[in-house]
């Protein structure tokens, strides 16, 4: 059994416990069996078909010929794999085609995907492009669209940004206007075409399925022809790229959405990432340019209805910097037990006439492995947590349901935002753990390095995650979910501190909390924004290592210690307590004397 | 005048006050005005010559067609301009057609090179060979080999690592052995038929110069033909890779050195790093394979007669890595005072209908601007500061010289880790101020991180140099290096605690300098190495803060408050002292506490 499998299936039963989920009515049917047999296909096919295909995405990148994107034939192949999985489907209805799979069991198949081949396909847009039409669609869009998504006949997209507003989406400029007189009636919903231009669309152009369905924010004009400033302006549309009827079957027409360019980028090359005009006129529909699209939900409700499914979303994307560590991890301690190099330090220092020894024996080795190990293993942990309460949130009582819910809003600036910063960093130790050769593209780390590179900056940027935690998060309900949070951590303390060796690490956390909250507090003392967010990145990152020092704690209360792996896990926590949540210290003290280094230097002092 | 420009003048000048230099009889015939003629001269030609070539170098990778390795034609006339400017012998008597320039004017002259194209020519190279056999070659090889290098005729490269043997050179397997009965006498120096194999040869094979001269490690093997194991069993060698007479002029023999494969690397593209076979009979010289070596120094002095160059190789590895995150600081500077984006945040919020603001105006971009400056400048002035003391070493009286060799010890590893790791982190930060256009390959941001990654790695790993610091500079002599870095850094305390202004970094300073001394003690309290050396990486990223910080204190003593530039430097050095260097508590923690941690960490644990 690989490492990963082993180490999901601790986290997900001695750990989280998931098999009691079976007891709800939506899982039923499902048993730590079938769980298994999920998994176990998953890591079968990202084997088979993602990890020898990753590579070559890489390599050869999407390729335009002004009609067509081309991608390579090992990624179409991964793509069919994955379809003919049915993990688009994974979570939904059995009636739907789905497998009623919970969110946590979803993540951790999907883990083996993202871990062979992060750039291969973008499935989880389609998902998450379908559940959204799922939550926010009439009937009529669902069965058209998002059923067809499921089943992976049509692919989708989230068209967001432009070339002026990537941050700032109250900036977007794309125009919906009705598109005559019957546009209120038609059964796909209110049609309306738009013109404008999205920036980094993922998966934008492409044929590796029939269609594609975009989820495009735009601006209705009002009736002054003007455009509403900011975001409650905007509203919600579905665009195809090929025109369908009501039983999704294509109807023949061409969507007027050209791609205006592709983007040549650091990693993550396997997903063709572009530029997209709608309505400019290149393919004229119905006697006209514009592009078609569809009105979902209530005009203005665009943004709510578009984060509806931010926080799934974002833990996929703190999940794929995991998994891209992960890949580090194994590959740099593969390579590290494999590699003879130096002696050991002697008390006479090193005797030359004695072979070379593993680089794995040395102790700043093993000090790069276990880093990684602590944040990638701590990670995972982390992102599986974190879809676990995604599940308490849809099944658990409405109480339990509640709770989940805003521990989930707290949780999910650091699910994304963490691995994000720290797996990355694993994948620089993986290079380092090779030497030279990790500097050569003989060897898969210097990919993983570049591929996570993205994870800092997309669904988000470290800086707007910050914004979110320390400006909305952990003041919202009179700190409701600071409390919440903060009560769970406690629990665990309070589990740990009888233990001898876990008593030292309870008491830290503890500390550590206890500055969270005088941080939090000190930082919104004067009331000024400006002032309690001028450090909030600072702020999240020692928000960020304290929720995993909570997690390495709790993880330790499930280790068995009698086995290598369980002292391995034991000896993860421990490196994260004594070489990682220190680190605290120099950015809470920051934020807690609202220090105005930073936001008070002037452009022309630079 | 340039941003670097203004900044190389104050450091320089306002700080290092270079011009005294001039007073010496070596640089007599310098002034202000010679120093700044060479800095013009080189300013313009790395902007008219290496700045376009750059990404095309990057792009247009080496290409080995068998018998040559090619590259692009741009960086052909980067490299002919740098031989043009005469920077290779910049730091040599002027009867050798060199400059006779202090070498701190050389490292900043070569830092527009650095910045502007890394890849391009790696000419350090060819100087530090030169360097090298000028320090311990015979008269008959400085002028057929080393003289030809200063001109530009040959260019150098260093032959240490091989397949099986990187950090660990001792156990190099590369044989010398006599060339025949004549081979004492030969006026080129013993005479010698080297067969093994180098790798991570950087300039191994190129067509940029007439000649290309190898200085390799091998060893000799004794009366039982076997090689002596350890350090002291090696020795250096010249191997020409076209055999040259007493004149320096062609023989038109080539010498059996061959190419065995180009490495295709992460970054750094511009310069051919390559695997070479020695003696391998490819290219039979003299009617016999094995490839021609001539000794330098003696035998088993090999090591010795290398690493005298070790020093100013490393500051210079420093200086490219400081030079890189200087390119990502003026790149994401510009982007950030162009790009509109957002509003800043008020009293009542955000107010869509008011225009979008530059992004350096929100607070943490700002931040991210000046981490990079606090990292960038404060590397630059690291770096000048030990060229300085290589002056001092080179030029100073006894007493001065001697003060200046022995800090140069101890700051060398600091020069060379330091910048390569935050210089990296710089890189990053500039991306991330770009946004997603930073992660395309539109912007050169993605570039320069890439490049950077490889600082970490050549001449001596980060876990070499943190080994050399904690292992060797601080326990020599008793401690005397650190006790001589300790009264610069009292010094700078003493001067700076009367000002107001920096009375509280003077004293953090000098809290800093202490736990440095502790956590040293602390570390050799139990006297055995093991448990010493265990987190000497972390020791090694607390030295280098502090040293630092004490750079950007001192820094901050020459500053003229009354300009924007040095209120930036001010700002820079405050940004360093709250937000930097109090990491060195947790790094230091597990110093002095000699943490187990990791080096009790079995294998079968991960």
């Amino acid at each position: 059994m690989s490492g990963l499998r082993q180490n999901l299936d601790f986290l997900l039963h001695d750990w989280l416990g998931v098999a009691s989920l079976t007891t709800r009515p939506r899982f039923a049917d499902h048993s730590r069996e079938t769980f298994a047999a999920v998994l176990d296909t998953c890591e079968r096919i990202a084997r088979e078909k993602f990890a020898p295909a990753n590579r070559t995405a890489d390599v050869q990148e999407p390729h335009f010929d002004g009609e067509c994107v081309h991608l390579p034939e090992s990624t179409r192949a991964a793509s069919d794999a994955y379809v003919a999985s049915g993990m688009l489907a994974a979570a939904q209805d059995y009636d739907l085609g789905g497998m009623q799979l919970p969110c946590v069991i979803e993540m951790a198949a999907n883990s083996f995907f993202a871990k062979a081949g992060i750039g291969l396909g973008g499935h989880m847009l389609t998902s998450g492009n379908a559940n959204l039409l799922m939550a926010h669609g009439t009937e009529a869009q669902c069965r058209v669209f998002a059923h067809q998504e499921f089943s992976g006949r049509f692919f989708g997209t989230m068209c967001l940004s432009e070339p002026q507003a990537g941050s700032s989406l109250s900036d977007i400029l794309t125009r919906a206007e009705p598109d005559g007189d019957d546009s209120a009636s038609d059964p796909l919903g209110p049609r309306f075409r738009l013109r404008g231009h999205k920036m980094w669309i993922s998966n934008g152009e492409h044929e590796l399925a029939e269609n594609i369905v975009h989820l495009v924010l735009a601006k209705i004009p009002g009736p002054d022809g003007k455009l509403v400033p900011g975001a409650r302006g905007i509203s919600l549309f579905i665009v195809p790229k090929r025109l369908v009827d009501l039983d999704g079957d294509l109807t023949g027409e061409r969507n007027d959405v050209a791609l205006a360019g592709l983007n040549h980028k650091l990693g993550y090359r396997g997903i063709p990432n572009t530029l997209l005009n709608f309505g400019e006129g290149k393919y004229p529909v119905r006697g006209a340019a514009g592009a078609i699209g569809y009105l979902v939900g209530k005009p203005g409700d665009g943004l709510r209805c578009m984060f509806h499914m931010m926080n799934e979303a974002r833990i996929a994307v703190g999940l794929g910097a995991v998994m891209l560590g992960y890949a580090g991890y194994e590959a740099s301690l593969d390579y590290a037990r494999g590699r003879p190099q130096g002696r050991p330090i002697g008390p006479g220092g090193k005797d030359p006439s004695q072979p070379q020894i593993p680089i794995i024996r040395h102790a700043d080795v093993k000090r790069m492995l276990l880093a990684q190990k602590s944040y990638v293993e701590g990670g995972l942990a982390l992102e599986l947590y974190c879809a676990r309460l995604v599940d308490e949130q849809h099944t658990g009582d409405a109480q339990a349901a509640k709770d989940a819910a805003l521990l989930l809003e707290m949780l999910t600036p650091i699910a994304k935002s963490w691995p994000s910063e720290w797996c990355l960093e694993a994948n620089s130790l993986a290079i380092q753990v090779h030497g030279g050769y990790g500097y050569t593209r003989d060897y898969p780390v210097e990919q993983y390095w570049r591929d996570n590179r993205l994870n800092m900056i997309h669904e988000g940027t470290h800086g707007i995650q910050a914004l979110d935690l320390l400006g909305r998060k952990v003041v919202m309900d009179g700190g409701a979910g600071l409390l919440a949070l903060a009560q769970r951590i406690n629990g665990t303390i309070e589990r740990a501190s009888p233990h001898a060796d876990l008593h030292p690490q309870a008491t830290a956390l503890a500390a550590a909390l206890q500055q969270i909250g005088a941080a939090t507090k000190a930082a919104w003392s004067t009331g000024v924004p400006e002032e309690a967010l001028a450090n909030a990145v600072p702020y999240l990152q020692a928000f960020g290592h304290v929720v995993l020092a909570w997690i390495w704690l709790d993880v330790a209360l499930s280790v068995d210690p009698a086995t290598p792996a369980g002292q391995g896990r034991l000896a993860a926590g421990r490196y994260f307590f004594r070489h990682e949540l220190p680190r605290i210290d120099a950015w809470l003290a920051v934020v807690r004397t609202r220090d105005d280094t930073c936001r008070t230097v002037q452009d022309d002092w630079f």
